[in-house]
């Protein structure tokens, strides 16, 4: 249903189109499904609309976002194809970051790699380097302590230009959730496991 | 996180591989952000396995889901063009449905549309036209009385081969949420609008 109503007008001095153009800070989180499906849902609008897009992907188990890293890559190849839509980058910390081509991915510690993705997404960030980000399940490495949640905090809150990020994942620690401007909770209510099913392809990957 | 531990297995005589390609019924439902922007996230699975997909918008506000439906048609080219992915439909009840392609649609009563479309997709499960439906915000006719919520659950439960079917809407009917395999209700935590900001390119649509 259309979300256009406001429900109260701030006092910020700021023009309406001033304030529809804020970047947006969106976590997904609860225990439901559809966290990072939502906001993959999302990339596909921001694609729509050539932002460019980047995935970030902190959990060792590529395979379970297969389907959506072959369809935001086959945008992607839309986009250098016909200039339709906008320009998609998808990095898996499970082989290792892309852009650090280690020899040594498979020996590399957990906690280490988490943080050299934070410290690459900061850095793109600094530079405006996507309008769309989505840090998958993001909230894990922030809740076992590999990566400084206050700081984590203070780059999102202090990035520069009209860069939207959508961090996924359980558990979401609470200052995170105080700095966004969205925070939507999945909650399950009924799943196929719970009475022995499986995943299964087009479903679950 | 991959989430393939079955809790309990059940004594059905099934086969894991039987189990596992059983059709799934899910419902999107609760107040919160992500319930369509999930279902177009799962479809983006769906796509990548080939699978043909039918896209039904059962509302009239069509603006609010354009980029959803720019990218899912660009993967449809895709699938067009090199044989990747599946086909892809998208109708609106809006625009009047495609298939009726009648002059009068301005005019036409909403509440005989939905059934309208209703009884298309139930057609279209009954020959297994596609393998992943999203009958999106579809909970609200059933709401209304406008579509019998028993020969929808009856038609469902009821249909042919592995068809896969997503719900989504606000005020899911019970009956509706007993037939589902799967239903997940997304809570509002936080929004933007609450602090007077209005929805923008990219981010709502």
């Amino acid at each position: 249903m259309p979300q256009g109503k406001v429900e109260t007008v701030p006092q910020d001095g700021l023009t309406t189109r001033q304030r529809r153009n804020q970047p947006v800070l969106a976590v997904h989180t609860g225990p439901g499904k559809g966290k990072s499906t939502a906001a993959f849902g999302m990339a596909m609008r921001a694609w729509n609309q050539g932002f460019p897009v980047g995935v970030f992907q902190f959990v060792k188990s590529a395979k379970w976002k297969v389907g959506e890293e072959q369809t935001m890559l086959a945008l992607n190849e839309v986009h250098e194809r016909t200039g339709a839509g906008g320009p998609v980058e998808w990095h898996k910390m499970g082989q290792g970051w892309s852009w650090l081509r280690r020899s040594d991915d498979a020996e590399q510690d957990h906690a280490e790699a988490a943080r050299d993705g934070w410290r690459e997404i900061a850095r793109r960030l600094s530079v405006e380097q996507h309008r769309f980000y989505v840090l998958d399940e993001f909230t894990y490495p922030l809740k076992w302590g590999w990566i400084d949640v206050d700081e984590v905090v203070e780059t999102l809150v202090n990035r520069p230009g009209n860069q939207h990020v959508i961090i996924t994942g359980r558990d979401a620690p609470q200052a995170l959730m105080d700095a966004a401007d969205l925070v939507t909770e999945m909650t399950k209510v009924k799943h196929p496991m719970d009475s022995g099913r499986k995943g299964q392809r087009g479903i679950e990957w």
